[in-house]
């Protein structure tokens, strides 16, 4: 298609390819709704308005059109699929643009892992937009797959791999001006850079603003957001699996204001996406909760174009991409048909028969990535005090608070006390066979017996159990090794579900509906082991997240987030005396 | 300034420069006023709210702040000041940024004129962000000084001397995807592509919107605006001296569709700025027609800086340039002092003793552009017919109307009228000497006798002269002509007044005051031959832009801008045969 073309088409001089005609526009520059028509030609819009022919025309018979949605911040890695079923799974939501971070299987596979996201989205009628992964390692609290310094994530941009600097987690770093840290900036210079900072304020947010870092989503209140807001960040409002901020932060949406916030999924599992969707979901809910439709959508559509500087979405206009959804209620849109670049892609829900989602082979690097030193793992905790510190994991949160309970002492071990809810902890080195593991416990996961294990553990994704005893922890770790790779729920000697997820560890081979229904299968035999939790497996992989406060466990050991260094699991350690 | 040395500031570890204590902020961002201390360090925004100490602290007692002024589109030339002393006119007005076009320069001395406007501004205190001028010459039926074409625009880019794309004025040649013009938007991909389209609307618009053109400048009514805003273009509403459309665009201005609006000057000359003021006239227009104040600073801040994608200015946070003004009526704001880069800059409507605005010197291929075949020029038309087609000027408008009228015959001639205000006018070639000139008629100058005339000559900028009869035509044209270029005014045998613009005759090397009041003469002496309007040679500068509707005169003949040809001047000639 040359511009010559597509001029002509939209003068009106040649046929369009496509009119889709008597549609209610949602026109998010204007802020209304206009009755017009839309020309396609080739992947573009080539004229909105009336009196264009075409080779196909569809009759809209008033029905809704608006921008294709874009997520403005997601880990595809988080939905246990690769990219192409993901697409398979958001497409049909109306979502035709992601803007992703592929910090999980950059921190398995490193330059290989980002590489292999990037080519599996590259031909995706769902366009793609990577970000470089800025930490990984998160912290040097943890044993990584792979270190990607400035000069890798400089190396990503220059090839055309990646568009901007993703998420940067290690906010003290950037606050306190760390050279490796601005070195990652400094690559970036001119171009999108995420951050990631929870509850930061005043001073410390102010520096966090001037490194150059220009969106925020890890808000959780009101007012937390309206001071990143008002301080140039862009505010991404999240609702993830197991992060629930966005009907917390609606109230912070104004029509003075919303042209700085987006919408953006983070992490959602493939049953979320099925069931409730993607940022469509937050759409909806926004529309409900009172706010104007039209602004509303752009906190999907035009705000993130703007954002990211992605001028050629976001909105119905000549010369943008014709991605669009179609849809019948303006008060609780729902897709009924999706076009991405003039072409139908799904409808009611599905992706439509004959579109080409095909994924690459698995390299090697990525697809056996599991190395443990099984002849080190021991989950015995000898009892050197009374009191531990406890993990406190919260419902949709990812921070946690830090608790001293009294522990259960057995045999001279400190053991699991499910009455109670405290469960033991294990993370387990799963990159090199180093033989490194660390223990703990943890409150929230709510299992009366049996234990969970998985290679999803943000973001080392080294191996992590939970359990209420040490037999079923050794089982499911066991089961997830056997996999290489993957999720697993034992009791006793006897595994009960098993997703395997060959895709450094990450992410399944399979179709979205299969990794769903293997996914729903562990979640039962979580619900039938006690946990009452909406999905115990994600709770447990952000458990592991060194850069979200309070308390978290590592392979390396037990993480004060915000003192930012280790801590002992008994707090009276040999009668108060501390290492 | 070192980014390290900037965080340890907004952390508060170390002092800033300079504290702006106790003041109140005007928060593009969230839509509020917001009571916070602003701490700068180097050129930068280091921190905003409390707790901060500095080298220098300035009370602020409750005054309020706000991110410096950006005019969005602005030809310098017009003020007829170097840049230098324009930007001695604006940034007393809070002006710190504006966004230019050189195209009147560009299209008398080429490159050299390009780049000797964006060296004269390197080191001001005003940002001066260079566009290429995309229409040197503006259309093939005028002859300029200079021809700019894809590979010159595209060196110019390459070597950092613009930005972007400068208003695409040959529109028919976008919208019909004109060869040369399609490589001129290709050379300034993904950059910032400014438009003018005057009245362009519906499939044309959409063609015009689909090669990439962002901005339009041109708009005079709601209609208009509404429709090319909701098509996708930023809307730059203009208020210059000759084309006054704030006052009928302000209307279109609400909360839902303001992001995508910003005000600009295109052309002012000095006495209206310093008089008037720039884009804070605007400003504070807008606010008195009932437009919310931080909504309004939008219009001249964030909303610019988003469009040019200029994301290191345009509201005050952290990171973001130390350009500011402080002013103590919200609802007429006028700028007490503006600071540019954390520096003082202008105090009570002038700029501070000691600021360097030093301008470079001129060099001689933009100080001698004055070649004229003086032997060729003869004011006299032969009359071939009864009816002539008159230029109909409108003040405060760059559209003419082509009326029909009876000439008045004398000796064989068609002369001049001045009862019916019937003027002559003539557009002299003054690039090559090449002995080209063109004659025709115009309405709305209302000279009663006498001449004016001048190089500055919408967008070739040949020697253009209007007068009541010939002999004072050839007086002011050779006052024009000994000052190697300039404006003159005559009657007779004497020269009333002059100007002398030895910067390609375009521009004084003189101070903006004096500039103003060497203006200011011209205009009492016009008044005194009896033009009742407010700039007869603003009006007479636009006369000659064959790219604006209905009927101009260039050096080459009677241009019909929407047929884009030649007409015969006489509509009867040969008794209805035409050439």
């Amino acid at each position: 298609m040359s511009l010559t073309d597509l001029l002509a088409v939209a003068r009106g001089d040649e046929p369009a390819d496509l009119l889709l005609q008597g549609g209610r526009l949602v026109n998010v520059f204007s802020g209304t709704i206009e009755e017009a028509d839309i020309a396609i030609y080739g992947d573009r819009i080539a004229g909105i308005g009336s009196g264009y022919s075409a080779r196909q025309t569809v009759d809209l018979n008033g029905a809704f059109v608006a921008p294709g949605l874009i997520d403005a911040h997601v880990h595809i890695e988080s939905s246990l699929c690769v990219p192409a079923q993901f697409a398979a799974a958001v497409l049909p939501c109306g979502v035709t643009s992601a803007v992703i971070d592929p910090h999980e299987i950059a921190n398995v596979a490193g330059l290989a892992g980002v590489r292999f996201m990037a080519e599996s989205s590259r031909d995706l009628p769902l366009r793609v937009v990577v970000m470089a992964s800025s930490a990984v390692p998160a912290t040097p609290m943890e044993t990584s797959g792979a270190v990607l310094d400035a000069a890798d994530l400089a190396a990503l941009l220059a090839e055309g791999t990646v568009y901007g600097l993703a998420e940067l987690m290690n906010f003290p770093g950037v606050v306190n001006g760390d050279p490796d840290v601005l070195a990652k900036i400094a690559a970036f210079a001119g171009r999108p850079i995420d951050g990631h900072a929870p509850a930061l304020s005043g001073p410390s947010l102010n520096a966090y603003a001037a490194a150059g870092v220009q969106t925020e989503h890890e808000c959780t209140t009101v007012e937390e957001a309206a001071e990143k807001l008002a301080r140039g960040f862009y505010v991404l409002i999240r609702e993830a699996t197991n992060a629930h901020n966005l009907h917390p932060l609606l109230p912070l949406i104004n029509p003075a204001n919303h042209r700085r916030i987006c919408f953006c999924t983070d992490d959602r599992q493939a049953g979320d996406l099925l069931g409730q969707g993607s940022v469509d979901y937050m759409l909806r809910e926004a529309i409900a909760y009172g706010i104007h439709p039209v602004m509303a959508f752009r906190l999907v559509t035009l705000n993130t174009a703007e954002c990211y500087g992605l001028h050629d979405r976001g909105a119905l206009a000549p010369g943008r991409l014709a991605d669009l959804m179609i849809f019948d209620e303006l008060t609780a849109p729902r897709a009924r048909q999706v076009y991405a670049g003039g072409r139908l892609v799904a409808e009611e829900g599905r992706i439509v028969p004959g579109l080409s989602l095909a994924s690459p082979p698995i390299p090697a690097a990525i697809g056996a990535t599991m190395r443990v030193d099984w002849n080190a793992v021991d989950f015995r905790i000898p009892a050197l005090g009374q009191q531990v510190r406890v993990i406190g994991s919260l419902e949709n949160q990812l921070v946690t608070e830090e608790r001293i309970l009294p522990a259960r002492i057995a045999g001279g071990e400190a053991v699991a006390d499910p009455a109670r809810d405290l469960l033991k902890m294990a993370v387990i080195e799963r990159h090199t066979a180093s033989g490194g593991q660390s223990l703990g416990f943890v409150q929230g996961i709510g299992l009366q017996r049996g234990a969970l294990a998985g290679t999803v553990a943000h973001d080392h994704h080294n191996l992590v159990v939970i359990g209420a005893d040490d037999l079923s922890m050794l089982t499911a770790a066991r089961a997830v090794g056997a996999m290489g790779g993957g999720l697993a729920i034992a009791e006793g000697e006897q595994v009960l579900a098993r997703l395997p997820l060959p895709v450094a560890g990450l992410m399944s081979d399979q179709p979205v509906a299969a990794v769903a229904a293997g996914y729903a299968e562990l979640l039962a035999a979580a619900a039938e082991l006690g946990s009452p939790l909406h999905d115990p497996f994600m709770a447990m992989s952000f458990m592991a997240l060194e850069v979200i406060p309070k308390l978290k466990l590592t392979d390396k050991g037990l993480v004060d987030v915000e003192k930012f260094g280790f801590v002992e699991l008994f707090v009276d350690e040999g009668d108060g005396m501390t290492r």
